[in-house]
């Protein structure tokens, strides 16, 4: 017996061409078994600044994303860490698709939060401000195991896969996310 | 003796045309008495969607920003709650002119935080995320008294005037906030 693949929605929080965080969620995604879920990444770089005055008008790029985020079982937020907290190009996702009142996308699904930084801390303190944010918005999110990923030599390989000293901890990471949201998706 | 008028600039959180918090910071300014202070609006809808490639080559109106910041004695933060945090369009403000790395224009900037909202918390945890992100900017911020500003009706009033059930308690909080800006630049 099979189960259709889980189109999982990526977010990742930074718009820098070669993110960190970029390269880690798509070595993640390769982790997935063969079938098993689709990832498509949402561009949060062509959304607006977002304005409460839009919200009866919102613009294109939101619609659509508020459109593939309803079309997917389960949400991947891979970001980085600015300033002791989320990006606010994240930030400003969370709210334009949150809008208007009552119409929310992201109510309801099912979350994962990961993120890396060359810091110590591997994001751990940006992730403490996007739980509660999750909470609010009723995304069901993936409590354990946590991921604070450093940045270092070795974890991601040139041809993009995670290296051997991450692997089992990161294939234990998205297995555990992927059966998280096949929960919600009966 | 008089002292010369405190430059302060105010950093709105939201950019609806109404913004309750626009009309809150408007008010707050009526109160500094004759020749203390005088306010600038930093204008956050202005700014492109953060992005570290940028760095080398910040838009204009990241530049202006900047200078404006610098120009300044202090900054005051009125900000609304958005999803249990801070709006996205303050975070990328905050990390625009936090960069690049070294040349951040807030460092130093004493600043204080307030906010209203129809809610009873009134931006509580909107505040709460953003303390920690001006410690990491290194701007000495009041910590009391805190303002956590239910908008109601007579708050403020036909004339834009701060009513008269809050005006004690707004006018010892500005003047508190502007002793504390005057204690970082004499």
């Amino acid at each position: 017996m099979s189960s259709s693949p889980l189109q999982i929605a990526v977010v990742v929080g930074s718009l820098r061409r070669d993110s960190y965080n970029r390269k880690l969620a798509l070595a993640l995604e390769k982790l997935a078994p063969a079938g098993s879920a689709s990832f498509k990444h949402l561009d949060i770089g062509a959304l607006p600044l977002y304005n409460q005055d839009d919200d009866a008008n919102q613009a294109p790029a939101v619609k659509q994303m508020k459109a593939d985020i309803a079309a997917s079982a389960g949400v991947l937020f891979v970001t980085p860490e600015y300033n002791r907290s989320i990006p606010g190009v994240l930030k400003n996702a969370l709210d334009n698709c949150s809008r208007p009142y009552g119409s929310s996308a992201w109510a309801g699904k099912p979350a994962g939060i990961i993120g890396t930084s060359p810091g110590a801390i591997g994001t751990a303190l940006a992730q403490a401000h996007l739980r509660p944010i999750l909470g609010y918005l009723d995304m069901p999110t993936l409590g354990q195991p946590e991921a604070f990923v450093q940045m270092k030599e070795g974890l991601i390989d040139a041809d993009g896969n995670i290296g051997e000293g991450s692997r089992k901890f990161l294939q234990g990471w998205l297995d555990t996310y992927l059966n998280w949201v096949r929960k919600f998706s009966a």
